[in-house]
Protein backbone atom coordinates (compact mmCIF):
# COMPACT_ATOMS: atom_id res chain seq x y z
CA UNK A 1 0.00 0.00 0.00
CA UNK A 2 1.65 3.64 -0.64
CA UNK A 3 1.42 6.32 1.73
CA UNK A 4 -1.58 8.46 1.82
CA UNK A 5 -1.64 11.48 0.45
CA UNK A 6 -2.62 14.89 2.65
CA UNK A 7 -3.30 17.80 2.24
CA UNK A 8 -2.32 20.76 4.73
CA UNK A 9 -3.56 24.29 5.80
CA UNK A 10 -1.12 26.97 5.07
CA UNK A 11 -3.23 30.05 5.80
CA UNK A 12 -2.37 29.91 9.74
CA UNK A 13 0.68 30.27 11.92
CA UNK A 14 1.25 27.94 14.66
CA UNK A 15 -0.82 25.24 14.03
CA UNK A 16 -2.21 23.34 10.57
CA UNK A 17 -5.00 20.97 9.90
CA UNK A 18 -4.01 18.30 6.89
CA UNK A 19 -6.82 16.23 5.86
CA UNK A 20 -5.98 12.65 4.13
CA UNK A 21 -7.10 12.84 0.32
CA UNK A 22 -8.61 10.02 -1.07
CA UNK A 23 -9.23 11.61 -4.30
CA UNK A 24 -8.25 14.84 -5.94
CA UNK A 25 -11.18 16.08 -7.56
CA UNK A 26 -9.95 19.46 -8.70
CA UNK A 27 -6.30 21.38 -8.27
CA UNK A 28 -5.79 25.06 -9.63
CA UNK A 29 -3.98 27.99 -9.13
CA UNK A 30 -6.09 30.59 -10.80
CA UNK A 31 -4.78 34.34 -11.29
CA UNK A 32 -7.04 35.21 -7.97
CA UNK A 33 -6.59 32.28 -6.01
CA UNK A 34 -5.19 28.53 -5.04
CA UNK A 35 -7.96 26.17 -4.92
CA UNK A 36 -7.89 22.49 -3.55
CA UNK A 37 -11.32 20.50 -3.68
CA UNK A 38 -10.62 16.96 -2.09
CA UNK A 39 -12.47 14.06 -0.99
CA UNK A 40 -11.45 12.70 2.97
CA UNK A 41 -13.16 9.68 4.70
CA UNK A 42 -14.29 11.39 7.65
CA UNK A 43 -15.46 14.71 6.14
CA UNK A 44 -16.27 14.16 2.67
CA UNK A 45 -15.38 16.79 0.29
CA UNK A 46 -13.26 19.77 1.73
CA UNK A 47 -12.62 23.22 -0.20
CA UNK A 48 -9.17 25.10 0.99
CA UNK A 49 -8.96 28.16 -0.54
CA UNK A 50 -5.15 29.55 -0.57
CA UNK A 51 -4.69 27.09 1.88
CA UNK A 52 -7.42 27.68 4.13
CA UNK A 53 -10.43 25.20 4.85
CA UNK A 54 -13.65 26.75 3.89
CA UNK A 55 -16.03 23.95 4.20
CA UNK A 56 -16.38 20.49 4.25
CA UNK A 57 -19.64 18.72 3.45
CA UNK A 58 -19.72 16.63 6.19
CA UNK A 59 -19.42 19.51 8.76
CA UNK A 60 -21.14 22.84 7.01
CA UNK A 61 -24.56 21.55 8.71
CA UNK A 62 -22.86 23.19 12.17
CA UNK A 63 -22.09 26.34 11.45
CA UNK A 64 -24.90 27.40 8.69
CA UNK A 65 -27.35 26.13 11.34
CA UNK A 66 -25.95 27.75 14.03
CA UNK A 67 -26.19 31.37 11.99
CA UNK A 68 -29.17 30.77 10.87
CA UNK A 69 -31.62 29.58 13.51
CA UNK A 70 -30.59 31.11 16.14
CA UNK A 71 -31.32 34.30 15.06
CA UNK A 72 -34.53 33.61 12.72
CA UNK A 73 -36.21 31.57 15.84
CA UNK A 74 -35.43 34.52 17.90
CA UNK A 75 -36.93 37.01 15.83
CA UNK A 76 -40.48 34.44 14.98
CA UNK A 77 -41.62 36.84 13.01
CA UNK A 78 -38.71 36.93 10.38
CA UNK A 79 -39.99 37.33 6.39
CA UNK A 80 -36.86 39.09 4.75
CA UNK A 81 -33.45 37.74 5.12
CA UNK A 82 -29.98 39.51 3.85
CA UNK A 83 -26.43 37.14 3.82
CA UNK A 84 -23.90 38.66 2.63
CA UNK A 85 -21.08 36.32 1.45
CA UNK A 86 -22.34 32.51 1.77
CA UNK A 87 -21.47 31.50 -1.60
CA UNK A 88 -21.61 27.66 -0.93
CA UNK A 89 -25.33 28.21 -0.21
CA UNK A 90 -25.26 26.04 2.54
CA UNK A 91 -25.92 28.93 4.77
CA UNK A 92 -29.10 29.80 2.35
CA UNK A 93 -30.77 26.25 2.54
CA UNK A 94 -30.79 26.55 5.99
CA UNK A 95 -32.45 29.87 6.11
CA UNK A 96 -35.15 28.66 3.47
CA UNK A 97 -36.04 25.94 5.79
CA UNK A 98 -38.19 28.13 7.43
CA UNK A 99 -41.72 28.59 5.60
CA UNK A 100 -42.14 31.87 7.05
CA UNK A 101 -39.11 33.55 5.23
CA UNK A 102 -40.67 34.75 1.97
CA UNK A 103 -37.43 36.23 0.51
CA UNK A 104 -33.54 35.44 0.68
CA UNK A 105 -31.32 38.73 -1.08
CA UNK A 106 -27.84 36.96 -0.85
CA UNK A 107 -24.89 39.11 -1.88
CA UNK A 108 -21.66 37.65 -3.23
CA UNK A 109 -18.89 39.29 -4.74
CA UNK A 110 -17.59 36.26 -6.53
CA UNK A 111 -19.92 34.73 -9.13
CA UNK A 112 -17.43 32.09 -9.60
CA UNK A 113 -17.88 30.76 -6.13
CA UNK A 114 -21.40 30.35 -6.95
CA UNK A 115 -20.88 28.65 -9.86
CA UNK A 116 -18.35 26.28 -8.59
CA UNK A 117 -20.47 25.75 -5.06
CA UNK A 118 -23.78 24.92 -7.48
CA UNK A 119 -21.27 22.42 -9.20
CA UNK A 120 -19.52 20.62 -6.41
CA UNK A 121 -21.78 20.97 -3.43
CA UNK A 122 -25.08 20.21 -4.75
CA UNK A 123 -25.83 17.94 -1.54
CA UNK A 124 -26.59 20.56 0.62
CA UNK A 125 -27.13 23.57 -1.67
CA UNK A 126 -29.60 22.55 -4.66
CA UNK A 127 -32.17 22.30 -2.73
CA UNK A 128 -31.30 26.30 -1.80
CA UNK A 129 -30.12 27.18 -5.19
CA UNK A 130 -33.47 26.24 -7.13
CA UNK A 131 -35.79 27.62 -4.69
CA UNK A 132 -37.57 30.90 -5.90
CA UNK A 133 -37.26 32.83 -2.81
CA UNK A 134 -33.52 33.05 -2.94
CA UNK A 135 -32.06 35.69 -4.91
CA UNK A 136 -28.60 35.77 -5.84
CA UNK A 137 -27.08 39.07 -6.60
CA UNK A 138 -23.17 39.52 -7.36
CA UNK A 139 -22.00 42.50 -5.80
CA UNK A 140 -19.70 44.35 -3.25
CA UNK A 141 -21.74 43.47 0.13
CA UNK A 142 -20.25 46.42 1.74
CA UNK A 143 -20.97 48.90 -1.16
CA UNK A 144 -24.74 46.98 -1.42
CA UNK A 145 -25.28 47.29 2.35
CA UNK A 146 -24.25 51.36 1.77
CA UNK A 147 -26.92 51.66 -0.63
CA UNK A 148 -29.94 49.26 -0.86
CA UNK A 149 -33.03 50.56 -0.35
CA UNK A 150 -34.53 47.22 1.14
CA UNK A 151 -35.00 45.92 4.92
CA UNK A 152 -34.31 42.71 6.56
CA UNK A 153 -35.42 41.38 9.82
CA UNK A 154 -32.02 38.96 10.01
CA UNK A 155 -28.66 39.88 8.19
CA UNK A 156 -26.72 37.12 8.24
CA UNK A 157 -22.27 37.60 7.50
CA UNK A 158 -20.89 34.86 6.15
CA UNK A 159 -17.71 36.21 5.71
CA UNK A 160 -14.17 34.72 5.65
CA UNK A 161 -11.81 35.85 8.13
CA UNK A 162 -10.58 39.56 8.89
CA UNK A 163 -7.69 39.57 7.03
CA UNK A 164 -7.35 40.55 3.23
CA UNK A 165 -10.61 41.29 0.95
CA UNK A 166 -12.96 40.26 3.62
CA UNK A 167 -11.64 42.95 6.60
CA UNK A 168 -13.89 45.51 5.56
CA UNK A 169 -16.80 43.43 6.56
CA UNK A 170 -15.94 43.62 10.35
CA UNK A 171 -15.72 47.49 10.74
CA UNK A 172 -17.89 50.06 12.15
CA UNK A 173 -18.71 51.95 9.09
CA UNK A 174 -20.48 48.42 7.58
CA UNK A 175 -21.97 47.43 10.71
CA UNK A 176 -23.38 50.76 10.58
CA UNK A 177 -24.51 50.19 7.21
CA UNK A 178 -26.09 47.11 8.47
CA UNK A 179 -27.84 49.20 11.07
CA UNK A 180 -29.32 51.10 8.53
CA UNK A 181 -31.23 47.90 6.71
CA UNK A 182 -32.53 46.64 9.71
CA UNK A 183 -36.39 46.79 10.09
CA UNK A 184 -37.67 47.21 13.83
CA UNK A 185 -36.80 43.72 15.75
CA UNK A 186 -34.32 42.99 13.21
CA UNK A 187 -31.02 40.66 14.22
CA UNK A 188 -27.74 40.87 12.50
CA UNK A 189 -25.44 37.48 13.28
CA UNK A 190 -21.32 37.81 12.02
CA UNK A 191 -18.92 35.08 11.88
CA UNK A 192 -16.38 36.01 14.21
CA UNK A 193 -13.37 33.61 14.11
CA UNK A 194 -12.32 31.26 16.70
CA UNK A 195 -11.06 33.37 19.67
CA UNK A 196 -8.27 31.37 21.01
CA UNK A 197 -6.53 31.83 18.06
CA UNK A 198 -7.70 35.80 16.53
CA UNK A 199 -8.09 36.85 19.90
CA UNK A 200 -7.31 40.63 19.06
CA UNK A 201 -9.75 40.17 15.60
CA UNK A 202 -12.38 38.96 17.87
CA UNK A 203 -12.09 42.10 20.14
CA UNK A 204 -11.83 44.11 17.52
CA UNK A 205 -14.74 42.95 15.88
CA UNK A 206 -16.79 42.93 18.90
CA UNK A 207 -15.92 46.31 20.18
CA UNK A 208 -17.06 47.63 16.38
CA UNK A 209 -19.97 45.82 17.03
CA UNK A 210 -20.95 47.42 20.15
CA UNK A 211 -20.14 50.49 19.33
CA UNK A 212 -23.24 50.52 16.47
CA UNK A 213 -25.98 48.41 17.95
CA UNK A 214 -27.62 49.04 21.31
CA UNK A 215 -27.64 45.24 22.16
CA UNK A 216 -24.59 43.18 21.14
CA UNK A 217 -23.93 39.17 22.28
CA UNK A 218 -21.79 36.77 21.00
CA UNK A 219 -22.52 32.95 21.04
CA UNK A 220 -20.19 29.70 20.37
CA UNK A 221 -20.05 26.74 18.74
CA UNK A 222 -17.30 24.18 17.52
CA UNK A 223 -16.48 23.15 13.82
CA UNK A 224 -14.54 19.46 13.88
CA UNK A 225 -12.75 20.72 10.50
CA UNK A 226 -11.28 23.54 12.41
CA UNK A 227 -8.85 23.23 15.71
CA UNK A 228 -8.54 26.04 17.99
CA UNK A 229 -11.91 25.50 20.03
CA UNK A 230 -15.24 27.56 19.93
CA UNK A 231 -16.03 29.81 17.01
CA UNK A 232 -18.09 32.92 17.91
CA UNK A 233 -20.53 34.32 15.88
CA UNK A 234 -21.46 37.65 16.77
CA UNK A 235 -24.96 39.21 17.44
CA UNK A 236 -26.22 42.67 16.40
CA UNK A 237 -29.46 44.43 17.68
CA UNK A 238 -31.36 47.43 18.23
CA UNK A 239 -33.84 45.93 20.57
CA UNK A 240 -33.50 42.30 20.44
CA UNK A 241 -32.45 40.87 23.76
CA UNK A 242 -30.64 37.45 23.10
CA UNK A 243 -31.04 36.17 26.23
CA UNK A 244 -34.99 35.63 25.08
CA UNK A 245 -37.42 33.90 23.84
CA UNK A 246 -36.80 30.61 26.34
CA UNK A 247 -36.83 27.30 25.56
CA UNK A 248 -40.08 26.37 26.03
CA UNK A 249 -41.15 29.16 23.15
CA UNK A 250 -38.19 28.27 21.13
CA UNK A 251 -38.94 24.33 21.16
CA UNK A 252 -42.37 25.22 19.67
CA UNK A 253 -41.18 27.59 16.85
CA UNK A 254 -38.73 24.90 15.85
CA UNK A 255 -41.14 21.80 16.04
CA UNK A 256 -41.45 21.20 12.18
CA UNK A 257 -37.54 22.05 12.18
CA UNK A 258 -35.34 19.13 11.05
CA UNK A 259 -31.61 19.65 12.32
CA UNK A 260 -28.64 18.22 13.17
CA UNK A 261 -26.92 20.46 15.54
CA UNK A 262 -29.49 22.60 16.62
CA UNK A 263 -31.49 22.02 19.53
CA UNK A 264 -33.70 24.71 21.52
CA UNK A 265 -31.50 24.02 24.29
CA UNK A 266 -27.99 24.25 22.67
CA UNK A 267 -29.40 27.58 21.13
CA UNK A 268 -29.79 28.71 24.81
CA UNK A 269 -26.32 27.38 25.66
CA UNK A 270 -24.58 28.55 22.99
CA UNK A 271 -24.87 31.95 25.07
CA UNK A 272 -22.93 30.37 27.75
CA UNK A 273 -19.27 31.91 27.16
CA UNK A 274 -16.13 30.22 28.45
CA UNK A 275 -14.94 32.25 30.45
CA UNK A 276 -11.62 33.27 28.76
CA UNK A 277 -13.98 34.57 25.77
CA UNK A 278 -16.60 36.03 27.92
CA UNK A 279 -13.23 37.91 29.50
CA UNK A 280 -11.46 38.93 25.74
CA UNK A 281 -15.39 40.30 24.99
CA UNK A 282 -15.87 42.23 28.35
CA UNK A 283 -12.47 43.80 28.17
CA UNK A 284 -13.15 44.60 24.48
CA UNK A 285 -15.98 46.70 24.76
CA UNK A 286 -14.74 48.29 27.94
CA UNK A 287 -12.30 49.64 25.22
CA UNK A 288 -13.00 53.05 23.75
CA UNK A 289 -16.97 53.42 24.75
CA UNK B 1 15.05 32.68 7.52
CA UNK B 2 14.23 28.89 7.55
CA UNK B 3 11.09 27.23 6.97
CA UNK B 4 9.66 26.46 10.33
CA UNK B 5 9.72 23.26 11.62
CA UNK B 6 6.18 21.34 12.37
CA UNK B 7 5.64 18.50 14.46
CA UNK B 8 2.60 16.34 13.38
CA UNK B 9 0.05 14.18 14.91
CA UNK B 10 0.28 10.82 13.36
CA UNK B 11 -2.08 8.48 15.29
CA UNK B 12 -5.11 9.36 14.10
CA UNK B 13 -6.68 7.89 10.12
CA UNK B 14 -8.32 10.91 8.37
CA UNK B 15 -6.77 14.14 9.80
CA UNK B 16 -3.85 15.75 11.47
CA UNK B 17 -2.95 18.35 13.63
CA UNK B 18 0.50 20.05 12.84
CA UNK B 19 2.10 22.46 15.52
CA UNK B 20 4.87 24.53 14.71
CA UNK B 21 8.19 23.87 16.28
CA UNK B 22 9.95 26.81 18.05
CA UNK B 23 12.21 25.01 20.37
CA UNK B 24 12.43 21.16 21.44
CA UNK B 25 12.43 20.25 24.59
CA UNK B 26 13.11 16.87 24.18
CA UNK B 27 12.59 14.09 21.34
CA UNK B 28 12.74 10.10 22.40
CA UNK B 29 12.39 6.76 21.31
CA UNK B 30 12.01 4.47 24.44
CA UNK B 31 10.93 0.90 24.63
CA UNK B 32 7.49 1.99 25.53
CA UNK B 33 6.50 4.49 23.26
CA UNK B 34 7.40 7.71 21.56
CA UNK B 35 8.14 11.32 23.35
CA UNK B 36 7.88 14.45 21.84
CA UNK B 37 7.61 17.58 23.53
CA UNK B 38 8.24 21.17 21.59
CA UNK B 39 7.46 25.04 22.27
CA UNK B 40 4.87 26.69 19.90
CA UNK B 41 3.86 30.14 20.26
CA UNK B 42 0.00 29.77 20.93
CA UNK B 43 0.25 26.58 22.72
CA UNK B 44 3.32 26.69 24.69
CA UNK B 45 4.69 23.44 25.40
CA UNK B 46 2.98 20.66 23.69
CA UNK B 47 3.58 16.66 24.45
CA UNK B 48 3.09 14.39 22.03
CA UNK B 49 3.14 10.57 23.15
CA UNK B 50 3.07 7.97 19.75
CA UNK B 51 2.43 10.72 17.92
CA UNK B 52 -0.89 12.15 20.00
CA UNK B 53 -0.83 15.42 21.60
CA UNK B 54 -1.69 14.94 25.55
CA UNK B 55 -1.73 18.19 27.01
CA UNK B 56 -0.21 21.12 26.45
CA UNK B 57 0.00 24.16 28.58
CA UNK B 58 -2.10 26.76 27.45
CA UNK B 59 -5.57 24.88 27.23
CA UNK B 60 -4.63 22.08 29.60
CA UNK B 61 -7.39 23.71 31.62
CA UNK B 62 -10.34 23.88 29.71
CA UNK B 63 -10.25 20.13 30.25
CA UNK B 64 -9.17 20.31 33.38
CA UNK B 65 -11.19 22.41 35.15
CA UNK B 66 -14.74 20.78 32.95
CA UNK B 67 -13.50 17.36 34.39
CA UNK B 68 -12.94 18.41 38.13
CA UNK B 69 -15.19 21.55 38.89
CA UNK B 70 -18.72 20.24 37.79
CA UNK B 71 -18.96 16.88 39.63
CA UNK B 72 -17.12 18.68 42.62
CA UNK B 73 -19.61 22.05 42.70
CA UNK B 74 -22.55 19.67 41.35
CA UNK B 75 -21.84 17.15 44.16
CA UNK B 76 -21.25 20.17 46.73
CA UNK B 77 -20.45 18.20 50.05
CA UNK B 78 -17.61 16.34 48.26
CA UNK B 79 -14.41 15.49 50.68
CA UNK B 80 -12.82 12.37 48.89
CA UNK B 81 -11.79 12.49 45.44
CA UNK B 82 -10.21 9.62 43.28
CA UNK B 83 -7.96 10.13 40.25
CA UNK B 84 -7.74 7.34 37.53
CA UNK B 85 -4.99 8.25 35.16
CA UNK B 86 -3.97 12.17 34.97
CA UNK B 87 -0.59 11.62 34.74
CA UNK B 88 0.34 15.41 34.49
CA UNK B 89 -1.08 16.63 37.29
CA UNK B 90 -3.54 19.34 35.98
CA UNK B 91 -6.43 17.84 37.36
CA UNK B 92 -4.96 17.54 40.40
CA UNK B 93 -4.71 21.02 40.32
CA UNK B 94 -7.92 22.05 39.71
CA UNK B 95 -9.73 19.43 42.11
CA UNK B 96 -7.44 20.64 45.48
CA UNK B 97 -8.66 24.54 44.70
CA UNK B 98 -12.00 23.16 46.47
CA UNK B 99 -10.81 23.82 49.97
CA UNK B 100 -13.33 21.28 51.46
CA UNK B 101 -11.80 18.23 49.28
CA UNK B 102 -9.65 16.55 52.46
CA UNK B 103 -7.83 13.80 50.24
CA UNK B 104 -7.12 12.94 46.65
CA UNK B 105 -5.81 9.79 45.42
CA UNK B 106 -4.56 9.18 41.81
CA UNK B 107 -3.45 5.92 40.89
CA UNK B 108 -1.38 6.73 37.55
CA UNK B 109 0.24 3.48 35.98
CA UNK B 110 3.10 4.64 35.17
CA UNK B 111 5.68 6.27 37.39
CA UNK B 112 7.70 7.83 34.81
CA UNK B 113 5.01 10.00 33.47
CA UNK B 114 4.64 11.44 36.75
CA UNK B 115 8.13 12.24 36.94
CA UNK B 116 8.01 13.51 33.46
CA UNK B 117 5.30 15.98 34.38
CA UNK B 118 7.15 16.70 37.03
CA UNK B 119 9.42 18.06 35.38
CA UNK B 120 8.30 19.78 32.51
CA UNK B 121 5.31 20.98 33.42
CA UNK B 122 5.47 22.91 37.11
CA UNK B 123 3.67 25.65 35.80
CA UNK B 124 0.22 24.35 36.31
CA UNK B 125 0.94 20.47 38.19
CA UNK B 126 3.53 22.14 41.46
CA UNK B 127 1.04 23.91 43.81
CA UNK B 128 -0.75 20.07 43.68
CA UNK B 129 2.58 17.68 43.42
CA UNK B 130 3.76 19.50 46.99
CA UNK B 131 0.05 19.65 48.14
CA UNK B 132 0.12 16.87 51.31
CA UNK B 133 -3.90 16.52 50.17
CA UNK B 134 -2.61 14.59 47.21
CA UNK B 135 -2.04 10.98 47.29
CA UNK B 136 -0.06 9.19 44.31
CA UNK B 137 -0.35 5.58 44.05
CA UNK B 138 1.49 3.78 40.83
CA UNK B 139 -0.48 0.94 40.33
CA UNK B 140 -3.01 -0.35 37.56
CA UNK B 141 -6.23 1.72 37.81
CA UNK B 142 -8.73 -1.11 37.17
CA UNK B 143 -6.85 -3.21 39.27
CA UNK B 144 -7.22 -0.85 42.52
CA UNK B 145 -10.79 -0.11 41.76
CA UNK B 146 -11.41 -3.55 41.77
CA UNK B 147 -9.67 -4.58 45.09
CA UNK B 148 -9.65 -1.05 47.03
CA UNK B 149 -11.36 -0.64 50.04
CA UNK B 150 -11.45 3.04 49.85
CA UNK B 151 -14.57 4.90 49.30
CA UNK B 152 -14.67 8.19 47.28
CA UNK B 153 -17.50 11.10 46.83
CA UNK B 154 -16.21 11.70 43.08
CA UNK B 155 -14.28 9.56 40.74
CA UNK B 156 -12.06 10.97 37.64
CA UNK B 157 -11.08 8.77 34.70
CA UNK B 158 -8.96 10.90 32.90
CA UNK B 159 -7.48 8.24 30.31
CA UNK B 160 -6.27 8.36 26.90
CA UNK B 161 -7.83 7.18 23.90
CA UNK B 162 -9.93 3.93 23.63
CA UNK B 163 -7.30 1.76 22.29
CA UNK B 164 -4.51 0.09 23.40
CA UNK B 165 -3.66 -0.93 26.89
CA UNK B 166 -6.73 2.59 27.87
CA UNK B 167 -9.36 0.58 26.64
CA UNK B 168 -9.84 -1.61 30.11
CA UNK B 169 -10.89 2.00 31.78
CA UNK B 170 -13.71 2.05 29.33
CA UNK B 171 -15.15 -1.06 30.09
CA UNK B 172 -18.36 -2.26 31.76
CA UNK B 173 -16.43 -4.71 34.63
CA UNK B 174 -14.67 -1.49 35.20
CA UNK B 175 -17.75 1.05 35.66
CA UNK B 176 -18.95 -1.56 37.75
CA UNK B 177 -15.54 -1.37 40.29
CA UNK B 178 -16.50 2.42 39.89
CA UNK B 179 -20.00 1.98 41.05
CA UNK B 180 -18.32 -0.07 44.18
CA UNK B 181 -15.96 2.27 45.09
CA UNK B 182 -18.72 5.10 44.94
CA UNK B 183 -20.40 6.72 48.35
CA UNK B 184 -23.87 7.41 48.34
CA UNK B 185 -24.33 11.00 46.22
CA UNK B 186 -21.00 10.08 44.79
CA UNK B 187 -20.53 10.90 40.87
CA UNK B 188 -18.38 9.41 38.44
CA UNK B 189 -17.15 11.17 35.36
CA UNK B 190 -15.32 9.87 32.60
CA UNK B 191 -12.98 11.06 29.11
CA UNK B 192 -15.46 9.50 26.12
CA UNK B 193 -13.53 11.01 23.36
CA UNK B 194 -14.05 13.18 20.23
CA UNK B 195 -17.72 12.18 19.29
CA UNK B 196 -17.77 12.94 15.44
CA UNK B 197 -14.32 11.39 15.44
CA UNK B 198 -14.44 8.30 17.23
CA UNK B 199 -18.69 7.62 17.18
CA UNK B 200 -18.24 3.92 17.66
CA UNK B 201 -16.21 4.32 21.02
CA UNK B 202 -18.16 7.01 22.13
CA UNK B 203 -21.62 4.95 21.52
CA UNK B 204 -19.85 1.83 23.68
CA UNK B 205 -18.50 3.41 26.45
CA UNK B 206 -21.75 5.23 26.75
CA UNK B 207 -23.58 1.84 26.53
CA UNK B 208 -21.78 0.77 29.12
CA UNK B 209 -22.02 3.34 31.34
CA UNK B 210 -25.45 3.17 31.34
CA UNK B 211 -25.49 -0.44 31.98
CA UNK B 212 -24.34 0.17 34.77
CA UNK B 213 -25.44 3.22 36.61
CA UNK B 214 -28.80 4.28 37.09
CA UNK B 215 -28.36 8.03 36.08
CA UNK B 216 -25.97 8.51 33.30
CA UNK B 217 -25.25 11.35 31.38
CA UNK B 218 -22.34 13.23 29.03
CA UNK B 219 -21.38 16.83 28.73
CA UNK B 220 -19.47 18.67 25.83
CA UNK B 221 -16.73 20.71 25.95
CA UNK B 222 -14.49 22.30 22.88
CA UNK B 223 -10.46 22.17 23.11
CA UNK B 224 -8.34 24.09 21.31
CA UNK B 225 -5.29 21.19 20.59
CA UNK B 226 -7.86 18.74 19.18
CA UNK B 227 -9.65 18.78 16.04
CA UNK B 228 -12.67 16.91 14.93
CA UNK B 229 -15.12 19.11 17.85
CA UNK B 230 -16.66 18.96 20.84
CA UNK B 231 -14.96 16.42 23.32
CA UNK B 232 -17.55 14.37 25.28
CA UNK B 233 -17.39 13.72 29.42
CA UNK B 234 -19.77 10.78 30.12
CA UNK B 235 -21.72 11.30 33.97
CA UNK B 236 -22.68 7.69 35.80
CA UNK B 237 -24.45 8.07 39.58
CA UNK B 238 -26.65 5.72 41.11
CA UNK B 239 -28.94 8.66 42.79
CA UNK B 240 -27.35 11.97 41.70
CA UNK B 241 -29.06 13.68 38.46
CA UNK B 242 -26.95 15.98 36.42
CA UNK B 243 -29.44 18.91 36.07
CA UNK B 244 -29.38 19.75 39.66
CA UNK B 245 -28.51 21.91 41.05
CA UNK B 246 -29.53 25.08 39.15
CA UNK B 247 -26.96 28.39 38.47
CA UNK B 248 -27.73 30.21 41.62
CA UNK B 249 -26.36 27.56 43.79
CA UNK B 250 -23.84 26.59 41.51
CA UNK B 251 -22.70 30.52 41.84
CA UNK B 252 -22.65 30.56 45.50
CA UNK B 253 -20.43 27.04 45.66
CA UNK B 254 -17.92 28.77 42.70
CA UNK B 255 -17.54 32.52 44.35
CA UNK B 256 -14.03 31.77 45.17
CA UNK B 257 -13.29 29.39 42.49
CA UNK B 258 -10.61 31.07 39.70
CA UNK B 259 -11.47 29.80 36.60
CA UNK B 260 -10.78 30.26 32.66
CA UNK B 261 -13.26 28.17 31.04
CA UNK B 262 -15.58 27.24 33.91
CA UNK B 263 -18.49 29.23 34.99
CA UNK B 264 -21.94 28.41 36.71
CA UNK B 265 -23.85 29.05 33.19
CA UNK B 266 -20.78 27.04 31.08
CA UNK B 267 -21.85 24.32 33.90
CA UNK B 268 -25.29 24.20 32.82
CA UNK B 269 -24.88 24.77 29.09
CA UNK B 270 -22.14 21.78 28.87
CA UNK B 271 -25.34 19.47 29.18
CA UNK B 272 -27.04 20.90 26.41
CA UNK B 273 -25.95 18.27 23.44
CA UNK B 274 -25.59 19.13 19.65
CA UNK B 275 -28.63 16.67 17.97
CA UNK B 276 -25.71 15.00 17.19
CA UNK B 277 -24.41 13.92 19.80
CA UNK B 278 -27.60 13.70 21.40
CA UNK B 279 -28.98 11.42 19.15
CA UNK B 280 -25.77 9.27 19.18
CA UNK B 281 -26.72 8.85 22.89
CA UNK B 282 -29.85 7.97 22.72
CA UNK B 283 -29.06 4.80 20.13
CA UNK B 284 -26.56 3.51 22.65
CA UNK B 285 -28.30 3.56 24.90
CA UNK B 286 -31.10 2.30 23.01
CA UNK B 287 -29.04 -0.89 22.12
CA UNK B 288 -28.70 -4.27 24.64
CA UNK B 289 -30.89 -2.57 27.50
Amino acid sequence: MSEPRWLTETAFANMRLSFEVTRVLREDQTPQQRIDLIENPLFGKVLMLDGATQVTSADEFIYHEMMAHVPILAHGAARDVLIIGGGDGGLAEEVLKHPAITRVVQVEIDAQVVEFAREHFAEFNASAFTDPRLHIEIADGAEFAATTDQRFDVILIDSTDPIGPGAVLFTKAFYTSLRRCLRPGGIVVTQNGIPFVQRDEFMDAMRNLAQVFQITECYVLAMPSYAGGHMALGWGSVDRDPREPDVDVLTQRSSALATRYYTPEVHRAAFALPRYILDARIAAIAIDR
